[in-house]
């Protein structure tokens, strides 16, 4: 499983500040301690990034990549944006995300078959559906459309959406998003990958009690056959979890030092 | 999930010495600090039981039961002992265990039959297979066995074997063992239930770590279909992760107080 880095994002206080003054150190600080963290990606999200989305894309890009050589991931709604920053990148990054809504069909699908990337699909619409089967059939519905423009399976990662345990029906998504995972093998050949945003699923708690949450359910859903995860990879105890998840899947070499804080 | 609390062993010093001296107030105090932790059962380990066992099993069942109004697991290799704590139980036991051993398909397995009892069947014979298959195998045979005593597969708890991590392929008889919870479904209709000592996976590991890893890997093993779990109830991280695991399934009704320690 494969951890991808939620931490540079527009919307933390100094990370925002630092994207506005065009002050390089502390997002290339942050993306270096999350690859030393045990990141696999690094996410970038911009949010909407209405203004000058595409000048700063290619700005942030550029930083990260003077920090870390890792994949990154291009999280933002503004297609202009994402273009500018899929061009900046050394190896193709992975696109976050488009769903079964028209505007994210028609302009950031696109851009992943142009640019031989791979692409995040969640499954919804206009709404999120509440149950395992109807999650599917928006899979179905997405993965037909990126595989219409060339997108194979294997570079398309559903995402069938977390959400808070403590809203209402928080709960039986959370058992509908494991049925997905166990799910998609039988209905997909050869295999989607698939990921979430694991953070959502501890949203509302006290923050104390926020990383307790994800990582009991984080290795859940791993075992549901999830591949990778967009995990805060400054949460010490998560990835040491995740560190153990790779070890318990066999697919890293136990270590008794993973079990440690690092 | 159900969690199995471990704690009530005569291979603990201290609940030995008091097994040895007929002195019921450390053991009764543990069965209550492992009901109030949230043990769903608790297993009474006298091992081979070898001088006195019958007279020794009793006497520790009546004990624990004035502390616990609890399920008791019974667990010992004389069957002798295993017979007399049946008769002193309040509500039908589950023994632990019987495998595609001689002896045990012999000795231990028809008490079931003959009291009414849950068992616990561990996918061995005169060794510990090392992939999923044979697992499936051996499952297959004990299962056979004990329906041919009249008991039906709700009563039979399936123990895929759980090796320490560190050893030799530990990873590997980790992942045979998810492999096992996921095909069991597909073998056995109505499905058996399922259990493991979750212990051993951290067999080996400095005692300080031993929690972490086991909070690592139940998540997993309950995604997998787990039942339950035989586990150190005086864990508190570990009973909390159980409570989280138990929300996930949508088992319990969350409550963000399950994340806090108790």
């Amino acid at each position: 499983m494969k951890a991808i880095a939620e931490n540079i994002n527009v919307m933390s206080k100094s990370i925002g500040a630092a994207m506005a003054e065009r002050n390089a150190e502390p997002i290339q600080q942050l993306a270096q301690e999350c690859t030393e963290a045990g990141a696999d990606l690094l996410d970038i999200n911009l949010g909407p990034a209405r203004k000058g989305g595409p000048e700063l894309m290619e700005w942030v890009v550029n930083a990260v990549q003077e920090a870390s050589d890792l994949q990154l991931c291009l999280d933002t709604s503004n297609h202009e944006a994402m273009e500018a920053g899929i061009k900046a990148c050394k190896k193709p990054p992975l696109l976050n995300s488009f769903s079964a809504q028209p505007d994210k069909l028609e302009n950031i699908l696109p851009l992943a078959a142009r640019y031989d990337c791979e692409i995040i699909g969640l499954t919804m619409s206009t709404h999120i559906p509440l149950d395992a089967d109807e999650r599917i059939a928006v899979a179905y519905e997405i993965v037909a459309a990126a595989n219409e423009l060339g997108i194979t399976n294997d570079r398309i990662w559903i995402d069938p959406i977390i959400l808070p345990i403590g809203v209402e029906v928080g709960q039986a998504h959370a058992v509908a998003v494991q049925e997905v995972l166990r799910m998609l093998p039988e209905v997909f050949d050869p295999n989607v990958q698939t990921t979430c945003g694991l953070s959502n699923t501890s949203n509302g708690a006290p923050d104390e009690l926020r990383g307790v949450i994800e990582q009991a359910f984080v290795p859940m859903l791993a075992a549901c056959g999830m591949t990778s995860a967009i995990v805060n990879a400054k949460d010490k105890e998560l990835m040491r979890t995740i560190r153990l998840i790779k070890d318990f899947k066999n697919e890293a070499l136990y270590s008794v030092s993973d079990a440690e804080l690092k």
